[in-house]
């Protein structure tokens, strides 16, 4: 099967989750936009193309299937790539997983743009500053302290038991936040040994290494999800 | 199978998605913390339970499974229930469009919370009015238009071309914008036909009347997801 990925040029973003599911899989894929552009994604957006019209990118095409949402699409990758246990509990699982993994990737999202998405960012700093502090205080200890639970609970090295796309997608998430608040996640390290020690052991999977630092890997930067302002950091 | 949702007492919040599925259906089933008080959720939150760890409620048990997160109780249910089409496919495009409500109703509560989920919303007034003006100006149009014309592409009766577990979120979703926002939803009215038609045909459903005129249905209010503060309507 060959996949077309639609997702925004220049910028990891939401994106980023299912490519890295592409990659560790050595799977046959295209990054549409980036060889013909954003506007390559119009159709779709507008509902013309064929196949259920996507809200927003990212969003996939597989033969006549065309999927958006990130945790719908890697759930319809996951057995397809050998990216998730095969029962149907465990499917589920993942599921449930990826999709609290995207509630938090959200309120990432509304942490610099907690006003309006489609304003600048720095027209809505005085917001953004009080929010990022209950996101480093109260939000982010209460997820990630979540994710480690359910990951210690599974036996520590996959929080699925084996190799899954939820594994891939908290590499990211780690690595994302890490950008985006270096002091809070250096205090925060102690109480997240296990995903610390996951994201290390996604980092050096043969295929995951080589496309890190390949240049496929489009570098954080501040339009991305994942966004470092320095203001919005604390200890 | 007997079915145990656990949600919060007192409002009906994301619990009321998965419970209009269950009236729907006739689905046999106990709202456990109606009966045994919040404090039964307890076990699972903090893990200590069998099965799988929830982050929040919503949570559903059914013999040994258990799953959280509305859009995976809801893609677990649909086949049980015959809520949903019976293609993969289809399923899936069920899935997505279910994430996309989800989406829409986090930020609908990011609304009247746009700084702190735990603060109260009297501190956090002056950005929900900000927010609030964006929701409604921008933010509704773009997602209201978008289940809009997904209804109209498959024909205008149900948004899966036959009855699913959507069309009666789509109901939940729209009928909790009017409770919120009565202004802004009459002007809007024109612009969503199809999905105002869907809701009164959801209403009418025998099941659901029933419901909705029992006691099972708590009135919405201020304590839910979709709350009425006159001062962030307009039209």
């Amino acid at each position: 099967m060959h996949y077309q990925l639609y997702y925004w040029t220049g910028l990891q973003g939401r994106g980023e989750f299912v490519r890295l599911a592409l990659e560790d899989a050595g799977a046959d894929y295209t990054d549409v936009a980036r060889v013909e552009g954003d506007e390559v994604m119009n159709t779709f957006l507008d509902g013309s193309a064929d196949g259920a019209r996507p809200f927003a990118p990212p969003f996939l095409k597989a033969g006549r299937t065309v999927v958006a949402q990130v945790a719908a699409i890697l759930h319809f990758l996951g057995p397809q790539l050998q990216l998730v246990p095969e029962s149907e509990a465990r499917r589920l699982q993942a599921l449930q997983l990826q999709m609290t993994i995207a509630d938090l990737v959200a309120e990432v999202h509304d942490t610099h743009h907690p006003i309006a998405s489609m304003q600048y960012y720095e027209d809505q700093k005085d917001a953004a500053r009080q929010r990022a502090k209950d996101l480093r205080e109260n939000r982010l200890p209460k997820f990630l302290g979540y994710f480690e639970q359910v990951l210690q609970h599974a036996g520590g090295n996959h929080i699925l038991r084996e190799h899954s796309y939820v594994d891939l997608s908290l590499f990211q998430l780690v690595s994302g936040l890490e950008y985006m608040f270096p002091k809070r996640m250096a205090t925060l390290a102690t109480d997240i040994t296990g995903l610390k020690a996951l994201q290390q052991r996604v980092a050096q999977r043969p295929r995951i290494a080589a496309y890190l630092a390949s240049e496929r890997r489009v570098a954080f930067n501040t339009n991305g999800i994942f966004r470092h302002y320095p203001e919005l950091d604390a200890a």
